[in-house]
């Protein structure tokens, strides 16, 4: 497979699809990975758009079943990459870009680290994430509360990722992104490796 | 130390001189570190330009003083990396690219890992490599089949490198080399990291 792997991390506010956005016209063509779950869709979320809505039972056939590159249960619900629409983009060459929690980067890295580049993604300081996250006003006090707890959590997983990237400026931070998302797709795995090195000495 | 460290390895004949000045409007200022060697300048060759060139009693003392970054013999004579101007540049906040061997890159990284981006660059086959290193004629064939022979074992390190660049075409590796070498600029050392997550959660 010819494809490469570039996971995001980082907290809720940090700006993530902001940076994607501004992006994607100088990264090429790549496919986000779309998360399965069991919660209940939030109003405006669609089926197959911002996730894949399934049942408790479900999933859990998903898991026994083994189509799960990743899953994590959060406040009761489950959280989870199905495997097969990613091996597909990857066959077809493709980047693939995910947005998951710490947790996730490390079983993504365990289960395909030679095809994952990691970045995460930051403001430039806890009160500033505060800040946003008050601004944006569509949580309530105690949901940022939480996600400013699990901030407080993560960014001790920095030196898990290959890159940071200090959301302070978003033209800044956008194109520092593309860079990382562009060496991301030059990212050779074992199997091309070795086959290069096949018909390398030949 | 706020700079990054990109070593370049790859064969004699692979292109990377060539890829390094087609690029490097693209990568802005960088310090390309000059190796130091005990072995008789050739025609044309300048100390402090092309190699810093000492005595034996001189780099054994170097030896002797920690002075040395990485190095090795190589037929009798010694090359090395001074560590010195290295430091320097990193504290300048530059990206220092440095052209070594396979070993050169593994004492580097041993040493300052958390700095390292490393890229192999090859040309497609080994039989190119033979083609190019006859066409520039500027060896003889002994030294030749000798830098052949060194390419043969080089080539199973691949692994060991963030990237390799396959010179088929000098535009398109000297693009994904630009890429390369601007996601390099981008890695967090580990003093870095530490700094940053102090002043984040204050």
């Amino acid at each position: 497979m010819q494809g490469a792997i570039l996971v995001l991390s980082g907290p809720s506010g940090a700006g993530k699809s902001t940076i994607i956005n501004h992006a994607s016209d100088e990264i090429g063509e790549y496919y986000f990975s779309i998360s399965t779950t069991t919660r209940e869709p939030r109003e405006g979320e669609k089926n197959g758009v911002d996730y894949y809505f399934v049942t408790h039972a479900q999933f859990e056939e998903g898991i026994k079943a083994g189509d799960f590159l990743e899953y994590a249960t959060v406040h009761g619900n489950y959280y989870g990459t199905s495997l097969k629409p990613v091996n597909s983009a990857l066959e077809e060459g493709k980047l693939v870009i995910f947005d998951i929690d710490v947790q996730g980067h490390r079983l993504v890295r365990a289960k395909m680290g030679d095809y994952v580049t990691s970045a995460f993604i930051t403001p430039p300081t806890l009160s500033e994430l505060e800040k946003r996250l008050y601004a944006r006003a569509t949580d309530d006090k105690s949901i940022i509360e939480r996600r400013v707890k699990n901030a407080k959590e993560e960014i001790h997983a920095l030196g898990e990722f290959d890159f940071i990237i200090i959301n302070d400026e978003i033209p800044k931070a956008s194109a520092q992104f593309a860079t990382i998302a562009n060496a991301a797709r030059l990212k050779q795995n074992n199997e091309e490796l070795e086959k290069f090195v096949k018909i390398w000495d030949n």
